[in-house]
């Protein structure tokens, strides 16, 4: 269940805003990258230091932070000292369990969000924590390792007459959150390849394993749920914040992204629903597989049992049989039988046991 | 399940407002109809070109262009430049994969909702894309070819003397919609159908094959449940807005297809509670089948299983088997065998096992 | 499935408002009753023509025109005029699918019910159309023909010292929509009784029947859930209506009327409960008898199958089989087969397995 | 059924405010107790006239009048003219069937509640009416024959310096529905009892008889359920109530009341989850009865039908079968049986089906 | 069930406000800790006797009074009277069944919540009683014995220049709720350990063991329920509230606080789908391993009984039996049985039933 609860209790006992990095730690260190753009200006930071992050956080234009790996707290710590970042806001930055939120701070908007992929070798959905902090004129992005989807977001940034380029720092928030709903369309559109793939499956010649399949399905369903539900809120709470960090013009756009991720939540219901109905399914083929099997034994069975007491009875060894010499008794005690069994033969086929 | 989630993934990566048709590409290219009328004049374009269209903008009466396929960006795009449409509007035009929703702009009001059909020969419901905008004199309707169902509507609009003709254009908007409405009963009527059939199916014979239809149905049911519940929401906004376009006279109408919509969803949901009924009984009737075959089984090898037993004894060698050289050692034996035989038949006839 | 939805598309492609009847068409016509009541008069009218109504209409004191079949447009258009109705209203009087809903109109309230009746013979619950207008001074009510329930308040309308001839028109509506509730109590009860009989029934002898009845008896649950949910929000709405022709006098009145149609969810809430753990009982009923043939059946072979084979090997030919030649080898196989025997019946009858 | 519904029927047809009783009648006539207390005084009248009512009536101090019996609508019919009460409040009291409510009247309130019992014999919960009516300085307390469980209020009253001889009239509804509410403690408790004696029953010999039971607890809880629910919304209502008749002071004890009909609430849904189980236990063992009976039979079937096969072959009557008369034929014969027997024998005892 | 209700019956009967202790009675007695602090100063009193508490209750700074046990009603009275606490808060302290909630008095807040812990030796988990106290510069906790987890807290007390000395005494609360929540984390992680060690053994090999267990974890979880869904609430209202007692300053921190508490609930629904679905796949290998068990029997069964007719056939005792002279006729036999056998078994085979 590790997947469902990431080891929040690493915590328990230590004071709030404690910097611990809660998840897995993985290999690769924490990276940085840093854009800064005007309308006319564009500039790309791929290893900044302090020093030179102070320098472009003076500069005109909007700066937008990308930091790749949340699994050193004092690199958090310290970027959270610069940009004057709440203490609870930093622990959350560094709790991979931390559900998707949106918090206003004084100075800033704080958003919690998860980046999700599909591992195909072990056909599961992965959950990569995702933050976002929103300032005037600078937009801070952390993520887990491994999750940076963000290529065609810093693309569009490059391009001289990118409509981007034009638009304020909460446009920059919402070309991210754009991007990780769209991302999550993907792993929907392979799980539900999936789940046609089950479907197809158990329709056909159903098996303990695909029982197995479904069952971890429908626990990686449960993830997203966990994942995607709040989301809606989340964006929500964007659109209806009164700060001034999201100005109306964008709005229109966050409600599309809202729009969306209902579409995702019903979607993720439909596949509930879809699978909810598979294992019924299976069920019942279990049940008319046993219900062939016990048809076919009780055919031969009912067929043989009566014959085989028949030749048991000229079997006995009495001194007085009189059927036992007569000249056609044989043939006479196989054409019986033959009659028999082939009458409940008809009979069962009749009744369409076979 | 591309049914239930069409492929959104395409836009990944892009940024917002991107022109991408998203959905099946229909063999027929795009067809336009313009309508203009006003009370007194009706006027028809069956294959406008872009000048007439701007001639019939700037005309008097109300404007309806109806277009036929949301398949070529090109068309949308340049259409959305001659009415000054949002680019997410458009965007949300060509991705027949959106689900149903209201929104409000400054100068229209956009629609979206979902044509049914039902497909007699899959025995499948279809879904296909539709959207309304609301401009003051103006509506552009844009569906997914093959999916015309307002020839009623434009046959009123012919009409010199038609109520339509006097009313403003949230009156055709309404007229649309209702159209749309009425035909999702045409839909539940066929669904309705379908399980009545599979309802008689599964009470006298069911086979592995109705629970194969019941999935599908139950499937439909799902894909249908995603297009209906939004449109509630669509409908309510409308009645809600306190937009210019939408004028008190017309909202008694709008009340009404409301109140169609929740019938839908009722009905909706009378029927998955039906066919979850009916997947319980087909569940107990392969019980009951297997329970009378081992019914069957049982009687026969309870009867004959003794009866083989004392057959078999006094088919044995021994010497000395004071049984066999009785005179009638035989025929007591048969008649003994034929009492105990008769006796359990009896028994399990009393016990209602055949 | 024609039980939960009426043929509503019908109506499909026709133009709002149009007057087209949806439902059975009864053997008998349309009939009229107009009653006229004040506190010192009473006036009733068996078969009013038009004349006779207008003249009516103009008289001091309460009319309430009693109509008995909604399956003639052309009377229900007449009356529409006569009354000045809404095309929408008259449009939901003849539609016998209509949901239960109440609108406010400009001179006058519309409420749309349902009369339930419980037809023995089918076993089924019958749902008839039902409506209702009140205006200041004027009840207009339309029933589908045969479900007339109002006599006892014609009743108390003729008593001279009625309390009702002292009150307004909305007690009038009070008193029907009173009767009309009180005759669902009516039918719940007969399907009590009915999920009483199949309670006992499941617990001693089930049968593919009785799975059946129960089926369909869910099935009647959902339609009357159809009929009801719908009803308690039509009676809230008169309460929480602000026209005047609701008076505060009456809204205590309503009050009570809305408490029994919780009363009367709530009861079909439990009932659906109760036959949802019915069927599990079934469920159960049938794996447990088939648990028993199972054990009869095992117990029998497993005890003479072994035996079977003892006397099997003593019919084998060989030449040197010592034990046939014992004097007392017959008694003693016999012997030994008995205590075998016996010692497995009492292992089983142990295991309680028969 | 008729626990769930009272035969409300009996009422159809009545105009509203009829005085008629519904519910069982009791042996026992209707009884009364009326007590007057302030803080100084205390009296008691065991057998009140109407006289002595009308006197104690106009004495200082508060009045409770105890009506222990609902069954004779003349004496209610009495008691309402006294105490000017509604004429639907009457109806109410008489109605036995009457769902949990509050209402507001002029000059009192009106509370109907319900007190429950377990009938230990029966195994079942018996549920009985109660009702309140607050107005200044009296209280009016109804209930049906033998459902008193007030003995300890009465107790508090005759203290001489007892709080609740300070308080004014609402503290005494408080208190009266602070016994009704702790009284539902006990009867939670006895059904708790009898879940877990049905758990141990079901995990260690489940039979057709558990099932029952459960069924029958399924449908206390049923019943449970719709007296409790109600309840939450009437001390809510209380709460909410800006009636002159509730004091400030008296509210914080109304919450905690409150707060006991969540925790009941509560408590009756996790007894439902856990009956829920408990059927799908039940469900289970039964199955895995079957499973073991099922292979019993397989392990002695496949073991013997083999062999009973190997001695036919040597019970044929060929002239020519060299086997018949080697010297040790009969010997290795059995020697290879018994090879293959224990063999088969072992083969399954490694499966584990012994 | 005594662990989904305390025996509450206890106090039916009594008068409100009476200070009875529900629930277990431990051997420990009532413990005291006391402790002063502020931003400069820290003490801690290990056994405060009355005089000392007054004493410390008159100086500067904040007062924690931490009381470990309460069962004593006199004791939890006496503290009652010291800090003016209404009669009802102490009776939820002293009733160990009362459900989460927060309160508000005119000079305090007061907070009920459960500190859980899982047993591990039971493998259940266990829930004790936990009440606080907030009150300008004093906090009273009360808990069950053995159940004090705020050693972390009382740890950062001591620490000369820790924040929380510099904070109010709304801050402290928020620690010890903060502290109660991550416990929390711990619980649930020992829970999923649980969950995915059964989902191990009903994938593998279930038993009616994994059966048994799988109910009293759900059984646990439905405790854990009533514990954790009113928590949301209670700390909702804290961040609701207007009460002077909790700061602006501190509300993020509540905020934290209320995320943590939705995540608790939203693992626990994610456990209970998990173990819905671990039960379905448990009755699915369960009706597996049925159906295996019947295909052997079938096979044994339908392959050897027609081969001992056959030989039972040449065991008949006719005169006049032609193939029994045969020179090769026991040798032909013996190659259509085995002819007729493994033909079969090839058939069996390749229906994929061994």
């Amino acid at each position: 269940m590790e997947r469902i609860l990431k080891t929040m209790s690493r915590k328990a006992g230590m004071p709030p805003g404690s910097l611990v990095h809660i998840g897995e730690i993985p290999a690769a260190g924490v990276r940085f990258k840093a854009f800064r753009y005007s309308e006319t200006e564009f500039e790309e930071l791929a290893v900044p230091d302090t020093e030179s992050l102070l320098r472009l956080k003076e500069k005109e234009g909007i700066l937008w932070l990308q930091v790749d790996g949340v699994h050193e707290p004092e690199i958090i710590s310290s970027l959270g000292e610069m940009f004057s970042l709440h203490a609870l806001t930093l622990e959350d930055i560094l709790n991979t369990g931390q559900r998707p939120k949106m918090e206003e701070f004084d100075n800033y908007l704080f958003l919690v969000g998860k980046i999700l992929s599909f591992d195909e070798k072990a056909g599961a959905v992965q959950e990569k924590h995702f933050c976002l902090v929103l300032m005037s004129n600078t937009v801070l992005s952390f993520h887990e390792s491994g999750a940076n989807i963000f290529a065609s977001v810093e693309n569009r940034l490059q391009k001289p007459n990118g409509k981007i380029r034009k638009k304020s720092a909460d446009h920059l928030v919402y070309s991210l959150l754009d991007a990780m709903v769209d991302n999550y369309f993907l792993v929907l559109e392979k799980i539900g390849a999936q789940i046609e793939e089950l479907e197809e499956e158990i329709l056909t010649e159903p098996s303990m394993d695909s029982l197995e399949r479904l069952h971890f399905l429908k626990r990686d369903l449960t993830i997203l749920r966990k994942s995607v539900w709040p989301l809606r809120d989340v964006i929500n709470s964007m659109i209806r914040s009164d700060s001034d960090l999201v100005l109306d013009d964008t709005l229109k756009y966050f409600m599309d992204v809202y729009d969306h991720s209902i579409q995702i939540i019903e979607t993720l219901e439909a596949f509930r629903d879809v699978s909810a109905s598979l294992f019924d399914i299976y069920l019942s083929g279990i049940s008319n597989r046993m219900n062939a099997v016990m048809k076919v034994l009780t055919v031969i069975a009912t067929i043989f049992i009566p014959l085989t007491f028949i030749v048991g009875v000229y079997g006995m060894n009495f001194n007085y049989m009189p059927e036992l010499s007569w000249r056609w008794g044989y043939f006479a005690t196989l054409a019986i039988m033959a009659v028999l069994g082939i009458g409940m033969a008809v009979y069962f086929k009749r009744k369409d046991w076979f």
